[in-house]
Order: C-alpha cells, then sequence, then structure tokens
C-alpha cells in the first residue's frame, strides 16, 4: 500500500517531518531570482539541505500557478528531482482540489500520472461521490480536508468536520488534513479516525505546538501523523538546521 | 463594477448563456489531436462558432492541468484570444480553489493577472476569512460555490448552503454557483440572496432544465443568471447550432 512509503521512510529516519515546498517567487533568496528556474533552483537547495530529517515534500501547487506555465514546468522539475534523488520520500500536492466527478479525472491525472506525485490534497465539499476519481487510484493517497489551520477554518468546517472524519477514515488510501492549531480538535478527530493518518499543518510560522500536536495525535504505533512546516524552515537562514531542531522536537515527544 | 460586464453582454446580446470550454483532449474530434496547440485551436473553433450567442465562457482548470505545463499555456492562448477578438464577453475561470489566505495570493495572481480572467470560482470550506485574497480583488468576481450541481452535492453543503448564500451575497464583486439540477433548491437561494447572480452549471448533459432554472432564478431586470453548458454544446455535431438552440430557449423564458 502507498501509505506503507510514508510509515517506512518515517521509520527509517524517525521523524515525521515534512517540509513544505511553499516556493513563493517574491520570498525567494535574491541568488536564486535571475536563474532561468528559480522555483525549482531553490527547491533542490531546500531538498539537499533537510532530506535527511524528512518524510515528507509537500510543495503548494498556488505559489507555482502563480508563475504560470513556467511555474507549472518547475514544479515538475521538482517532483521529477525528488523521484530520482530521493525515491523514497512520501510526495504530497498540496491543491485543495475537487469538482464534479468527470471533472477530478483532469486534476487526477495531472497530480498522478503526469506529475506523479504519491497523494494530493483535496476538498470534501462536493461530496463522497464526486471525489471517487481520486478514491479510486488505490496506489495513491487522497488526504482530505477536515479541519484545516486558518483563523476563520470553523464557519462552514464546525458542521461538517466530524462527519468527513467518520466517513473518510474507512478508506485505507486516505488521510486527513487536520490543523495543528487547535490541539484540542485534533484530539477529537483522532478519537473518531483512529488508525487514519493526519497531515497536520500551521506547526511555526502559524503558531502550532510540537509537543501538543503529538501528545493529541499520535497513533499507537508512534506513527499516523505527517508533520509539516514550510515558511519556518525554507525562508530560514539555515534551513538544515531549523529542519534538524523541528526533527529533533519530533524525537523528544515520539 | 466588473459584474457590469457580463450585464451589458447579456443585455446587448439578449442571452445568459455561458459556453463552458470543457476541452477535454481525449473528446476533442480527431482532426485536432495531431495540432500543435489542439485544445487551444479546438477552443479557438468553438468560440467562433458560439459566440454571438455566449455572455460568458468558463473553461475548466482540470481539462488544461491534465495536459500539464502544455495545457496551461493552451488555456492562457485561449484567454487571450478572447480578449483580443471578443474583449466584452465576460471570461470565468472555473477552477474550485480555496486555500488559507496567504496562499490564496498565487491563485489570484494566476487567474487573473497572469492569465487575465474576469472571474475565477472559489470554494468557501476555509471560511470567508481565507478567501479574503479574493474578495479584496474589487476589479474581479469572485464565484462562490453554493449548491453544486453533482448527484452527491447535499452531503457536506445542505449543512451549510444557506449560510454560504447569506454572507456572500454581501459582497457586490461576489455571483454564487447554484446547480441547475435542483430548482426549487435555487429557489430558495434566490430567496436570500435576492440581487446576486448566480453561475447556473448543469444544464444539459447533467439533466437541467432552461425553463425551471429561469422561473426560479431570474432576478427583476431578467438578469441574474448564467446558464452555462460544457459538453452539450461543444462536443455536439454543431455547436453552432447547440449554442443556438439554447439561447433561443433562454429569450423564450426571459
Amino acid at each position: 500500500m502507498i501509505i506503507d512509503k510514508y510509515n517506512q521512510r518515517a521509520k527509517e529516519i524517525n521523524s515525521l517531518l515534512c517540509v513544505g515546498l511553499d516556493a513563493d517567487f517574491e520570498k525567494l533568496p535574491e541568488r536564486f531570482k535571475p536563474m532561468e528556474f528559480p522555483q525549482f533552483e531553490f527547491n533542490k537547495y531546500i531538498i539537499e539541505q533537510t532530506y535527511e530529517y524528512a518524510a515528507a515534500y509537500k510543495p503548494n501547487s498556488a505559489f507555482y500557478e502563480a508563475k504560470g506555465d513556467q511555474g507549472t514546468r518547475e514544479l515538475k522539475m521538482t517532483i521529477d528531482y525528488l523521484k530520482e534523488n530521493h525515491p523514497t520520500i512520501f510526495t504530497i500536492l498540496d491543491a485543495k482540489r475537487g469538482d464534479v466527478g468527470n471533472t477530478n479525472n483532469g486534476y487526477v491525472t495531472s497530480a498522478f500520472d503526469w506529475m506523479g506525485f504519491d497523494a494530493i490534497t483535496v476538498s470534501p465539499y462536493l461530496g463522497t461521490e464526486a471525489l471517487k476519481p481520486f478514491l479510486d487510484r488505490k496506489d495513491k493517497v487522497s488526504i482530505v480536508l477536515c479541519r484545516t489551520s486558518n483563523e476563520g477554518a470553523g464557519e462552514f468546517q464546525d458542521k461538517t468536520w466530524a462527519e468527513v472524519a467518520e466517513k473518510f477514515s474507512k478508506y485505507e488510501n486516505v488521510m486527513l488534513v487536520v490543523g495543528a492549531t487547535r490541539p484540542e480538535e485534533l484530539k477529537k478527530v483522532r478519537a473518531i479516525a483512529k488508525d487514519t493518518t493526519f497531515l497536520v499543518p500551521g506547526i511555526g510560522a502559524q503558531g502550532g505546538s510540537v509537543e501538543e500536536v503529538m501528545k493529541a495525535g499520535l497513533n499507537g504505533e508512534g506513527l499516523g501523523l505527517i508533520i509539516s512546516s514550510s515558511r519556518g524552515i525554507i525562508f530560514a537562514e539555515n534551513p538544515k538546521e531549523e529542519a534538524k531542531k523541528l526533527c529533533e522536537e519530533i524525537r523528544k515527544y515520539k
């Protein structure tokens, strides 16, 4: 199963860390900006600085789409680079896609076949039936938005997250997005979705705490979490040092 | 205001028709497939066949992303072609985007600035606060998913659509997506969002009826609806004839 790819890597390097490759062009260090493929070159640099601590990498599509077809090409170069140089690391396209059934086939082809990611984040807002093209791909992981980490997340999700957790935790090839910023809610989701792996953004810049997330969300085997940090690592003075620090914090609470 | 662009075009040609440019490569007529830019060439053909009946065009991003950076480029060529040759027709990117606030800036840049669409469809699932980068663009329209046309749409939206309609109808630069397949619900959304324009997919292939949609959804001025058909027009033997037929049906019930 594809989820085993993540678990194996996490065990092998004793880490649950996911590095968010949010290569916002405007925020890149000046030396990358004049390059032919600035977003890709930056990602390559970040990957080489952080891979020994990374169980997963997660680029967010928005930062590449902002640069048009050139950005899409650099995202593809990034995933190709990962597959060639670090094939055991789990790869997630953070795209929060979700359309009606037949249209989702286009996103499935793009993320899983054209690019070749192991997983994609998807929105449940159009219903389980609409997500069938994603869920049918047993060789890939669909990571369903359950409770996001942003400030206003509860506005509509408060009415739906429990049902989302219950329904989607039944799929073996599904993970759930559960934000780090409200550990008490993470605990409630864990109570519903006992064996599901959670992708947890919101550590660092957004204010989530590794200790609280791990206390609330680890499963019995010391797994079940993908703890994601983006800006806090990639735009740090020393990305390697930041990744190492976060990884050591994760090891401490395992 | 940017919404006036749609209203002016709709009045000028006496039509509420939106043609969905869902140029799924696999479904293109064989003569387009060997071309250098097959999706773009197909769109150009469809636009020239249908523009006299079209108040709006709406490509769905999924069908272009399926072809990678080449698809993204052909989508951009399509919008450039529309802006140059038919600048008064309203353009919608159907992308159902929605991420946390700062990340949405990437989608805003991509859809509004790099491509230059008048409007984009967005998902409210992360909350009003998260959509701020879209809503802040007063020169553009955000079309918020309220009640979609797919079979399983009610699963989570039943708990949220009324609140979505109420909250987002307060914005002057917002439209709502309300599917054609349940006219009784369209009526209820109209009761809440009296002056809002609805983008209504689900006519034709998905089973929605023009007559019922117009009875349930027209506003006092005979406007307030963008009636969208995709497959039923673009993959018809004679796209012009289908567009004309649908336009005449719309005129009949205005």
